[in-house]
């Protein structure tokens, strides 16, 4: 759409749109036709749950998951199995975690993963006070869920490291065939970790 | 992601999301995460936009274009052939044909098809204005530029016939082999159609 078509305002929110992730140059114009022929139903409700989602989500200074009371709610919760924490890369890992209720305890989000050649090194993460919670005597154990990507699987290796002199459990969650996986479509890491972390049953 | 995990402006930002078109529950969620992430560099602009856009933004009352200025830039451009009007369904399209720098005329915006099975008749879409814009004595040609689809082009027709009053000229946008197409990837009806509208060279 050139300048010349409609007005700056248009043209601002197109742009504005394809930098969300998910959305690029097209579809972003796909949803700003979208938006501006629904400008009371849903144009308007989402620039105000916009504005106000900016003015009231702020990092949760425990664990870094976005919340808009500090302590965040899941650290506020005292139902919570207070001697583990899940610690995660980022807060998307945390929700997944949450929605498909595979634990119940506290989380720690790092923000990412070291990353030596994008310059992410461990004072890039939120390291610091990881261990400086699991250094408080209730929690007994620190369970790593990193995605098992090469970059994930090398920052839980710092991390344990790291946390031995805490004293705690370091955990990572199980490599395997996922639900469903059949054998002949896996990768030949996937299978050779389900090998070699066989149960008995 | 639960009620539970967060707090209940970040549920409503991301279903809002999810209605918008291109982004589905999953990629909205992905959207308000990395949103949240960005807020002083994407989501507050972000809403200042929408904000801006929904406030300002009308509807041409000439031709149907969305605009901030009444008439649309495009209705008040003089150097734009005034004895010319290309009839559109969608804004969408007129945006695509100006971006092509197709067609240096007036535009007329449907805001849609006949659809008799959806129940859009003619009542429902912008007629009545395109009859009286083609009754003024400067219009000397109407050009349907509509989808070239059933309903595309069964409006089309309907269109013709309600313009034969008027006394323009009615013309359609061709149908042919698109530029770079190979007719071995070409469906039936558009091989048909080429041939059909084949011109001595």
């Amino acid at each position: 759409m050139s300048k010349k078509v409609a007005g700056p305002e248009i043209e601002r929110l197109t742009q504005l749109l394809a930098r969300v992730p998910g959305l690029g140059p097209r579809s972003a114009r796909k949803a700003t036709l979208a938006l501006l022929k629904r400008r009371k139903e849903l144009l308007e409700p989402l620039s105000a749950a916009m504005a106000d989602a900016a003015a009231r989500v702020i990092d949760c200074p425990t664990c870094g998951n976005l919340d808009t009371v500090s302590p965040c709610t899941l650290c506020q919760d005292p139902r919570r199995d207070q001697s583990l924490i899940v610690v995660v890369e980022e807060v998307g890992d945390m929700w997944a975690l949450e929605r498909a209720g595979a634990a119940n305890a506290l989380y720690h989000v790092l923000g990412g993963h070291l990353s030596p050649l994008d310059g992410v090194g461990p004072d890039r993460l939120n390291i610091g006070k990881l261990i400086e919670r699991a250094d408080s005597a209730q929690v007994k154990e620190v369970l790593l869920a990193l995605n098992a990507t090469v970059e994930g699987q090398s920052t839980a290796h710092y991390l344990s490291e790291q946390l031995k002199s805490t004293g705690v459990v370091v955990s990572r969650i199980a490599q395997g065939v996922p639900m469903g996986g059949e054998l002949d479509y896996l990768d030949d890491g996937t299978l050779a970790a389900a090998i070699k972390s066989r149960r008995r049953v």
